[in-house]
Order: structure tokens, then sequence, then C-alpha cells
């Protein structure tokens, strides 16, 4: 049996895995950084994360053929270089080069949504098909694009950047600064941003005072879940407009690219996919050109919390994937 | 030397060509379908136009290898089926089959633009790209879209529809029944709406009633541009307006594809380029994620009215596409 390492870097913890060559997930090892942002002393805690999930998996460090590791920024994959972390506030950091150092195994870094889209792809039913998206809903809204099993990167390694897409001309402030993002529209700061308007200058009123008293500055989807739940009617629309904007997006892809299928993921998806996905296909098909969603797939990811790391891991475990591993 | 054969069916019009295999164009034959739509009628005359074009070239018939025809609808290449064309009125109809028939020659159907983009690609300097989009500006917007010199079609043979990436949530109704669509704000029929609703309800003036009175309906490039160069404030503002959407829409395909270099073409472009290239790279720049359009090439078109036939000759002609013929 062979092994490998992934690695799951976000802006406030580090999840680790160490998974066998049928994509069997052996351990998980979970470190807080409170949003330390020191990188040497964040990267001994990405070691001692990864360390631990080695030792929890009784896998003989030699065993672990390699390691993958995704991080929330784009990469020059071909120098393992993390170009610019706004949550971390790393820019420029040549992270394969430590890693390398470190446990002397061929390395790979990319992006964390292309990491997860990854992983999603090649555990789920979509596996076989030629195009296919990725789209991530939380905080913010992250893409992945993945064309005959190669992840695209783009120019500068910036593709899959779904939340940037601008279909508000005019529209809300993006933190991009942009307007019109998806994001600020759809994803929950878009959402937040609607029901302070509506609270705020509508005079509506929110159970969310209530299930999640901090919601103006920031919401869990499971208190969004809550709410939706108990006819809200705030919340409903909200939702029900964050979905349509995710839709239309969706369309923008059969139409301009004619993707196959995408996987919806992300808190968001996973704790009102039920809601979200239904009314995502219906817009997609009503806004796309000469029937072009037919039988395009949305379909749920299922991996949860292990889709980034594991994606990362089963990467640099793949026969036609070596030539991009770092040594 | 080889032979190719190469036609243009547009709405209006047919327009013919045969090429020898170093790509250059030896004759060409035009014939008016004076807006005649019933099939067997058009076909006869796209078999006089194609006809006119071998007898202008010298070439022997029987020394013509293949042909290629585009045409203006979605196209099924796998049977050299046109699925619907609107402005003929055609649904359904298996062209490959009577070509076939007729000249007993390997043949390829597929859609105008993405013709008119493999053409304007395969000659252009962003050919060794990975990953290019065309974008054509008439009346309409088209697009079509290319990875590692693939044409890419899409689940429904639909990709490339650039004109209906909406980017105007509620926006401006567009011809396709959606709202906010790409080219309801910046192609032609865009440009004279918002035209229209400045004269007619904000009381601004144009030079247009004087250049091309007949504005209000149709528009020639030209027009525009002689009212551009006359610095007429309304053509003007429209103008940058339409420009600065397309540069939108541009971004997001950096964003969310990553595209390498973009082709851009179409009547608007051949005579407002100079305007428009310059404002859309600014706002694609602009309005990329993480400097993601850096050294993302816009480049014009430049095979002209030749450029949909010889994208369609020129196909038949490469070795490596010579599975996708239909016999």
């Amino acid at each position: 049996m062979k092994y490998y390492g992934g690695i799951d870097l976000g802006g406030t913890k580090i999840y680790s895995i160490v998974i066998d060559e049928k994509g069997n997930v052996l351990s998980r090892a979970k470190i807080k950084t409170g949003g330390k942002k020191d990188f040497k002393e964040v990267l001994n805690k990405i070691f001692d994360c990864f360390n631990e999930a080695v030792e929890k998996s009784s896998v003989n460090l030699n065993d672990i053929l390699s390691i993958g590791m995704a991080v929330p920024s784009a990469v020059d994959i071909t120098r393992g270089l993390l170009k610019h972390a706004p949550n971390l506030d790393w820019e420029n950091v040549e992270i394969a080069k430590y890693f390398i150092e470190k446990y002397q195994k061929p390395f790979y870094l990319d992006n964390d949504v292309n990491m997860g889209t990854f992983g999603e792809y090649c555990f789920s039913k979509v596996i076989n098909y030629q195009s296919i998206y990725g789209i991530f809903v939380g905080t913010g809204i992250g893409g992945g694009y993945i064309v005959n099993g190669e992840i695209v990167h783009g120019k500068n390694f910036t593709a899959g950047e779904f939340g940037h897409m601008i279909i508000e001309l005019g529209g809300q402030k993006c933190n991009c600064g942009n307007k019109g993002c998806l994001e600020a529209i759809a994803g929950k700061v878009g959402i937040i941003h609607y029901l302070k308007r509506q609270v705020d200058k509508k005079g509506k009123s929110t159970e969310l005072d209530n299930i999640s008293p901090d919601w103006r500055t920031t919401i869990g989807s499971s208190a969004l879940k809550k709410a939706y739940n108990r006819k809200d009617k705030l919340v409903t629309k909200a939702i029900h407009r964050s979905a349509n904007a995710i839709g239309i997006a969706a369309a923008n892809l059969v139409n301009v690219i004619g993707v196959e299928a995408m996987i919806l993921g992300g808190g968001v998806i996973e704790e009102l996919g039920d809601v979200y996905l239904p009314i995502i296909r219906k817009t997609m098909a009503e806004c796309s050109i000469a029937d072009g969603a037919a039988g395009v797939e949305v379909v749920p990811s299922h991996l949860g919390d292990d889709a980034v790391a594991l994606g990362a891991a089963w990467f640099t475990s793949l026969e036609e994937k070596q030539s991009y591993l770092l040594k």
C-alpha cells in the first residue's frame, strides 16, 4: 500500500490528512492558527499539524510518498509559490522550498478551491465529464475549472475566480474593489448586505435577531438554515435571491464555455443545498441559450471538510500528475 | 498542391471560397439569398455559389479534397446537423447529408462564429496560446472558445454564446428573452436602444439623424464611425459604454476561465477597433482579480469577410481534424 499527505491551510486553521492509494482517509489533524500571520510561526504549526496526522495514521513517515498542499491564494504551481493571500497577509512565499527541505518528498502546491474541486471531481459521479466547474459558496464564492481532468489555471494562475464574475453592472461593491460581482450579491457577504439594507432602510424584521444576534457582521450557514426553516420571510427572500444569482452565473458558464457539469459545495450549500440546487438548476435552464443546459449536471459536493486536503493528497498520488510535483 | 472549399452561409447571403494547402484564398464567390428561407431553394443557391468559386479558382472540382461549411446556428458536429437557425427559420436540418450526396467529399459543418474564430486563430499571432476566445461584435455579439487548438462546443453545442453572458441583472431585455445580456447592452442592438432612450426620453440629439436617418431600426458600423469621428457626443458615449461592457465581460473570462488571448472582430470592431480595443484592455485589467489580465493579449481580427469560410475550409485541411469530417 502507498500513502500520501494532504494539507489544507485556511485563514484561521490548518487541516491535515493522510490517505492511502485508494483515497481512504486514514487520519485527520486540525490546528488553529489563532489568526497568527507570521510566516515562520505558521509554517511550524503546519509542520506540527501534518506530523500529528502522520502519527495518528500509524503510517511511517518514510512510507508517505508525496505531499499536496492547498492555500487560500493564487499559486504559481510551477514554483510552488503562493502569490498573494489576503487572509494571511502573505505575498510571494515559496512554500514548496520549505516543504521539500523539511520532508525531502515530492510536493505540490495549489489554490484551495482548485484542490477542493479536484477532490470532489475525482470522487464524484461526474469524473468522466470533459468540462466541469466547481462552485463553493461561503462568505465569498470560489470556483475551480477542470477540463479533461486538468485543472485550468489560466494565464496568471487566477482562473476559477467564479465569485468575481460581474453580473450586475454598477451593482453592490465587492471586497475586490469592483462592483456587481456574484460574490457581493450571492455569497454570505452579499446576503448580509441585503438583509441589512432591508432591515435598516425598509424597516423589515428578521428572526436572525434571535437566532444569531451578530448577524450584521458574521453569520453561520446553520443560522441561515434555521431562519429559513422557521419560514423567516426576509431570510427566505435573501436565500432565493442568492440562489437565483448563482443560477444566472451558472447559465453564463453554459452559454460561454458549455460546461457539462457543476459541483456545488461550501458551507451555504452544505446547509441549504436542498433549497439552492433546484433554484440554480431552474434559473440556469431558463437563462441558457438554445436549451444549452439540457443534461448539464448540477451535483452537490459530498466530501465535506476533507475535500481540499484530500484533493491535494490525491493529486500527488496520480501517475499522470507526477510531472507537476516539485522535488 | 491540395485544395479545399469553404462556405459561409449567412442570413441574407452565401460566401464561398477555394483555398490551397497553404491557406491562400484562390477565389471568392458571393450570392445573395434575398432573404429566401425555403431550404431546398437556398441549398441550390449554396451549390451554385460554391460551384462558381470553384470555377473562378481554375481548380478542377476533383482536386478539391474536402469542404467545410459554417452556418448561423448551433450545430451537432457529429452529424452535420444544423440545430436551429432563427435567421433562416430552419430547424434540425442535416446539411451534411445533402453535401456528401452532391459532392462525394469529406464534409464538416460548424457554427459560423466558431469557424470565424478558428480562422482568425489559425492565421494569427496567438496560434500558440492554449486558451483563446473570439469575440465578434456586430448587431449581436458572438463568440468562439478554443482550447489547445480544439473548438469547445460544450454539452449541447452551444458554447461560445458570449453575447448572452448576463452582466446586468434585470437589465435591458435581449432578443433571446433574458435580461441584461452583453449583446443587449453592447451589440449594435444595444447601442441603438441606448441612443433611442437618450433621444426620446432625455431629449438628447445626434448627428445620426443626418448621417444615417434610419438609425432607429438599423445602423451601419461605418455610420457609427462617421458620427464618432465628428465627435457626436451621444454616439461617443454609446460607443464607450459598449466597449466598457465588453471589457467587463472580457474580465469575466479572465476571472472565470483564465483565457490567454482574445481575438476581437466583427463589423463594429473593424470600423472602430482603435476606439474599442484600448477601452476593452483597460476595463478588463481593472476588473480582473489579482492582476489576472497581465499579459492577456487582445488582438484585432484581420481576415475580414474571408474569416468564416477560410476557417471552415482550413479546418478540413488539417490532419489532426480529419476524424471530425463526415463522409
